[in-house]
């Protein structure tokens, strides 16, 4: 790894922060979307966006059109979020209460990605993070839906996990009070597919099943 | 609602966007974090964290300390993103799949919470959130946790939700192919509480079955 800028780094609770991608990479491949965040005059905008992680960097994909791929792709500097809940921490006092979380967040520049065979590569990575084995199955993409779509790479340098696990912390004092203490964890599930009324009399293929 | 500034108006997908509390607030209630971005010279930083509506603004809190809270109390520009993942919308073709989402984005500034008892009854409302009827079974909290605390509200003056809902929208010339389409629903549940070693002879109480 690089050496991290000191915005990497985190002032509290510093024993959670990791920096290796043995860390991050795989809160990366759960996550099923990421938030990307870019400023202008200063001020901050937010978009929820699907993306893929693949080798040492993850990709985003929209409209060519889009205000907001347009702002990304002058290559102003961003910041993108991944959070994953992963329980809820309830202590014996409110102010020990917490979350188990992974989070990742990365500062990265744009690539845009050019060429149309790279373009359909990273969108064939998106679309199997999403579905997995289903490239193949579907309806080859289209030139011009290539065309119309604008891909962008985003460096993995400069990231930093942040991971809580475990059980919560209370007080000393207050171990040995009658109040319930534990997790609640929150996983999430896929559940089996609903077809269309398209897709009422097709058999679902093997990698949905 | 007053009139939207025009970053709020999304440029595609303009039948998603609602700016009316029916649709926002609900999607505010059922999420467990926002992630909340500044801007410092241009630069975009993110954070995910816990948050609560309440009435016409959310709350956020943190350490005194922290970094991040120091930032937002000086009244700089807030980003707020809150998604939600209900499903992934597999169509027949890769170009059109997509997730069936809804998101808020609120822009404000922080409003630090200055009393006692204001700032106790949001750390109430927080902690509720998480574990709804909670605050009066944990062993009550301390005026120096209160102290050692920022609260910082956003008012929801300017926000938008973005929902997707329904079907995949399958090019017209695409209904008729033998691929399977529909969605795969995402659902996040609460499995039972896992007591800590603390708790094992405790009784889970009645907000917790």
């Amino acid at each position: 790894m690089t050496k991290l800028p000191t915005y990497l780094v985190p002032s509290r609770s510093a024993k959670r922060a990791h920096y290796d991608r043995e860390s991050i990479d795989p809160i990366l491949d759960e996550a099923l979307y990421c938030t990307v965040s870019y400023a202008a005059d200063n001020r901050p905008f937010s978009i929820p966006t699907a993306f893929v992680r693949y080798g040492d960097k993850i990709y985003i994909h929209g409209s060519v059109g889009s205000h907001f791929i347009r702002e990304l792709e002058k290559g102003i500097p961003v910041c993108i979020s991944v959070t994953l809940m992963d329980a809820l921490v309830v202590a014996k006092s409110a102010f020990h209460h917490s979350v188990n979380y992974r989070s990742v967040v990365i500062f990265a520049t744009a690539e845009k990605i050019t060429g149309h065979a790279g373009k359909t590569e990273a969108l064939k990575w998106i679309t199997e993070k999403m579905v997995p084995n289903s490239w193949d199955y579907l309806r080859p993409i289209k030139d011009n839906e290539v065309a119309k779509t604008t891909v962008l790479a985003f460096s993995l340098e400069e990231a930093a996990a942040k991971i809580r696990t475990g059980m919560p912390s209370d007080d000393k004092e207050d171990e040995l009070l009658p109040i319930w203490s534990g997790l609640i964890p929150l996983p999430k599930r896929r559940l089996a597919p609903l077809p269309d009324d398209l897709s009422l009399n097709i058999p679902l293929p093997p990698h949905l099943l």
